[in-house]
């Protein structure tokens, strides 16, 4: 499968930025990613995900939602909110969100 | 040094993500990322900016912004039209730039 960048949608949509470094501890945190994944891929709002990491442990994952009520559900999920829990606890040395509301954007590839 | 996220900052402000995917031309790349580092730190608005880069391919940038004002000044910079130029020609296989002014967010630190 061929890399790519999540395109460009039609704004307004709503993006979420989460940067963050992990702690040594991995314990259940493959797991419950996967299980975020499904949960936001279910949720009829979602349009994208993508996520990258750097040897040195900075983490950037971008989450792509039609609008604020569709966040909001990803937020209010009781699932998300017991993972984001654990998170803090267990395996997050630090991180920030920054959630926002995208007013352009565009996409370039090179052959078509 | 310690690898941090970029803090959250007070909103409203401005956020630009670039996702992309490289070509294998690293021809000029590493100079002008780092002058292009050097130009956007000049601006007056910058706030922060962070990179990372799985090593599949999928690169993600963000860079942080107090306003549109200096987004658009960075946008126009003669120098970053160049470099945006000979990106498009000969350094990216694909990207997404997302623009987006940031209404709320956090940060968490395990210990202070």
């Amino acid at each position: 499968m061929t890399i790519q960048p999540v395109p460009a949608f039609e704004p307004p949509y709503v993006m979420a930025v989460f940067s963050n470094v992990r702690t040594p501890d991995d314990t259940g945190y493959p797991e419950t990613l996967d299980r975020m994944k499904e949960i936001v891929h279910a949720n009829p709002g979602f349009l994208g995900y993508e996520s990258a990491r750097t040897p040195g442990g900075l983490g950037i994952t971008v989450a792509y939602f039609r609008d604020q009520e569709s966040l909001t559900r990803w937020r209010q999920d009781l699932e998300h909110q017991a993972a984001m829990k654990q998170g803090r606890a267990d395996w997050y040395e630090s991180y920030t969100l920054h959630v926002a509301t995208v007013e352009r954007s565009h996409g370039f590839a090179r052959n078509g």
